[in-house]
């Protein structure tokens, strides 16, 4: 689907919020109904999934309660059930540099994260239920 | 090189298509020739590249045939002898958590992948070869 | 903070530079006071940092004198104590696909780096030290 590029948002995340949360909250307030975004930063808990492709659920989970980097997270946020949908993946590093990455599950805890966010314009995009991966796809 | 952004396409990709291919489809579709873009989502298999700096050729490969989220995939399109060239790299990670990364070649079998590619104008990348790394550069 | 997306900048690095002291150059020379960037490529050595939120000091760091893929690396340019502050997260893998990521440290060395930076315009973040985390934050 073809979209133009909005407004841009920029900005820090909460200390001992939540990413997913955190994102959903800046798309409420400014009324954005499709965007893509980045985040940067560091957590001190996060809880990552795995789709199992066989089983067709999220039943595969990992969760750190330990302090990472958050060394990518990016994805993007649309409509499921006409209720604004944050889709992200993420990548995180230890303090010896070794990494751990996965779909995002709500509850990670925000040490210091920045966000730029980017609004776009001219369409909507609408997760319904795929039969053929069981996932919620557009 | 200063350029501007154009237009926004996002969307997702088919199921078992291979990265590389649908982001050429979508540019080529689209009469895009530069353009950077993002993917997230899951494949089921896929071959990384090292580059061996000392030989100057992509001789180490890693092939993954397992399930795996796809935690970030970045990249660009530009022109090499003519015609579109995407180049990704992307990391991923298994359902324990542990992450895969490297520069994406052929052959990755998706599950399934969001994208986003933004078009940029006034001006134009060519791939040619560069002495100094022996890889195809602007 | 709500922002205008600028110009946007794609090249590649020179071998041998650093990439953050790359990043600033391109902010310098163009003006650019705030900004997105990403980066993919390969280097072949890299300091990661990781903070260590109970000391409040990047005291644990992992220096890798290796030749490592770029998976992703991202970021943002801001402003501290008035001059150009660059933060880039990076995650890297080895030959065998081994991920190791961080905080990216000065004195990275860049076998070949593509990268793509957004100019943002309408506002200036500038950082200043946060008790609750001991970082500089906006």
């Amino acid at each position: 689907m073809q979209v133009d590029k909005g407004r841009t948002f920029i900005g820090r995340f909460q200390f001992k919020a939540d990413i997913l949360l955190s994102i959903a909250e800046v798309c409420e307030k400014e009324n954005i109904r499709l965007a893509t975004f980045t985040v940067i930063g560091a957590l001190n808990g996060v809880k990552l999934g795995y789709y199992n492709q066989d089983a067709k659920k999220y039943i595969d989970c990992v969760s750190l309660d330990k302090k990472l980097e958050i060394t990518s997270c990016t994805g993007n946020v649309s409509l499921k059930d006409s209720k604004l949908f944050v889709h992200a993946h993420i990548t995180l590093a230890d303090h010896e540099g070794r990494c751990f990455g996965g779909h995002l599950m709500p509850d990670s805890s925000i040490f210091a994260a920045e966000y730029s966010i980017t609004e776009l314009l001219g369409g909507e995009l609408h997760r319904k239920p795929d039969p053929e991966t069981g996932l919620s796809l557009w």
